[in-house]
């Protein structure tokens, strides 16, 4: 919390309340001080959950807390805590769980398992448990419809800036708002959600359907998206339906009626998923990664990782060398199909390389302002296939050893 | 070249002469100034060779060249550039090989492909072939027994100290010699040799038996290692066996014994990729890592580049902080088969977390210690099965950024 605001940040947009979903927040001090560390959201009767999970093998207890909660597909409540991620706890993580979604559903008056959890932070340290459930009455009597703001703050660890995206969508003549906050700067990587993020909206959609509509995006999104590519046990993204605002009835298949309503939910994502990588740890530039004509969308998204991933490719922008060199590698070593001499590469749409080689006399010029401004552009163009695909990652600076060597301390 | 010697370094060994094999080597001004920048071996007719190459999908024309020269079994001589790695030049940079091998082959009084080949050094840019061609006879004409301690030397790029390592073998009565140098400090990563080494012996092995022991001896060593998982486009082991010490003839297919002299190799092969981890780019710390319990050796191995490859981990180790937790993460992403729950984590031989959890009261005096000294050494077990596998790699500190990102300039 104490590194420099990254340059990168982005303004907090307004955010409009959902109707029927409540948010506070509170100084709980699970680890940190003075500061908002437990978010709590409230929903009302009726309302239905999807979630997106990390595929980290070792998850965190609230992970499989929620993996179980997520089958009745319904919500009621969510407790989020920050400073300490309640993973590799063992038996007493589980208690936990157990017991803040017990206390949470005496206060809400639904299951406990209705009640969702996330928690983030450090690994391996008991979450002080009866500190949270204490303090949950006391959160739950001052919700308010308005408090989003503060809870994207209240949900941060290393984050330098809170993370929040709002949209409309038309459902027939209705009106619907989609909100979103996130946290996450540092353990992101490919598949997987971001560390945490939590949606909500006042449509009315089915459990199933809003699920298809939730893994789709955060493909498209947060999973194109890496800072380290180290997966976190905690990653969590749920999307929460009040159906507080009345439309035309969804039928349990979804269907064309909700296209502009998934428009809006994946471009929620889309700009939280961006503001994780514009807040990686230490970053100081935005990378851009298109990878065309591979010989499939799969090989094209595993080529373009492969480079984000790259941390010789990382570190060269963040020297602001344009050293396409390192691109070369990384495209060699995803080990998926490429030919050397078919190999094109682009910085800030210069073509450099092309079909094997050097461009000779091309113009650097452009390319060195390119790179030193804070949002660089790659091109690469495998000229095999059709397939194609675009990532977005962050340069590797002493800002992120400096944050990563002394986390604990 | 201009950075502080690694504190991890070693003594360079003192290497005896391997008979038959001459080494020279000269400032040809490649790319760098005022050093030794090529290298040459030459070896007597009947000399056999062995090689193994990178797996990145865009080797360096060099390593095309050698995997074509192999085919035939036989080596007279050998020439390395430091500087440029004749990566991605296109058809310029085959046509280098071509007339590099043919002057050598010409000087060695052999066919083109009995002329091993290897380049190493900045990707892209087209190397001056004639250069190289016309230093060739010089360095020909002052080839000497004794020069391996120069070739060491004449072959490093961003390296920090040369690296060389020598046995001696028994077959039979006689004696034999293995001889091994090696550079590569930076884009190190598994399945692959290192970037460059180069190993000799007087000892007569055909060239089929030869090939086994050193592709055994680089699963064993230089892929067990990882600096920055980013995997050179140019890595090359080659292993020549000159036949000029007389010991009983080895058979087509090899046999027991040859055990002493496989072990000999392996030795050597080990020291040299061991100084590489210790020469890691901006390495303060070597780090063993060995994992038990998993399903399989594979799934053992796959699992130790996961924790050894995640900048998390690397990072909390240069901070001299034992965060289990993210070593718990690393077995986690590694998508091998793992149970949180029977999951325990050791640092420096004192076990922190047993089972899934943390062991309440362990003493963390002698894991504050140990993370303080140059090797640090983790262990894992899985809990679920007898595979196991030991890899090694370094601390990801700020000498890395400051290395990498300004490595062209």
């Amino acid at each position: 919390m104490s590194h420099p605001v990254s340059p990168l940040a982005l303004p907090m947009p307004d955010l409009a309340p959902v109707p029927g979903v409540l948010v506070g927040t509170a100084e709980v001090g699970i680890r940190y001080k003075s500061r908002e560390d437990v978010t709590m959201m409230a929903f009302p009767a009726g309302t239905t959950v999807a979630g997106v999970f990390t595929k980290n093998r070792c998850p965190g207890a609230p992970v499989d807390w929620c993996r179980g909660a997520l089958k009745g597909g319904k919500a009621r409540a969510l407790v989020v805590t920050a400073g300490n991620s309640n993973v590799f706890t063992g038996k007493a993580g589980r208690e936990t769980c157990a017991q803040t979604a017990a206390a949470m559903a005496k206060l809400a008056g639904c299951k406990a398992n209705e009640v969702f959890l996330a928690s983030t932070g450090v690994i391996g340290e008991r979450l002080p448990t009866e500190k949270l459930t204490g303090a949950l009455p006391g959160i739950h009597a001052a919700l308010t419809e308005k408090d989003w703001n503060g809870a994207a703050r209240a949900i941060m660890t290393t984050d330098t800036f809170p993370k929040a995206a709002t949209r409309t969508a038309r459902i027939g003549d209705a009106t619907v708002t989609v909100c979103g906050i996130a946290k996450g700067s540092g353990m992101i990587a490919p598949d997987m959600a971001t560390m945490l993020c939590f949606l909500a909206t006042d449509a009315k959609i089915p459990a199933a359907v809003l699920q298809g509509i939730l893994k789709k995006g955060s493909d498209r999104s947060f999973n194109c998206v890496t800072v380290d590519s180290d997966t976190s046990t905690s990653d969590t993204v749920l999307l929460f339906a009040t159906g507080t605002t009345k439309h035309p009835r969804v039928p349990a298949a979804g269907g064309p009626m909700l296209k502009d309503f998934t428009r809006a939910v994946h471009e929620v994502l889309m700009d939280l998923a961006l503001m994780v990588a514009r807040d990686g740890e230490g970053a100081q530039k935005l990378i851009q990664i298109d990878v065309t004509g591979a010989v499939s969308a799969k090989s094209a998204h595993r080529i373009a990782m492969s480079i984000a991933n790259s941390p010789l490719v990382k570190t060269a922008i963040a020297g602001e060398d344009a050293n396409w060199g390192r691109i070369v590698m990384a495209v060699g070593k995803a080990g998926e199909p490429a030919d050397r001499d078919k190999l094109s590469v682009a910085v800030g749409g210069t073509w450099m390389a092309r079909e094997g080689g050097v461009i000779p006399g091309y113009d650097e010029t452009p390319v060195v302002a390119h790179m030193k401004g804070r949002e660089v552009e790659i091109q690469v163009d495998i000229g095999l296939g059709r397939g194609k695909a675009r990532v977005w990652t962050c340069d590797l600076t002493h800002g992120y050893i400096d944050i990563n060597g002394s986390y604990r301390s």
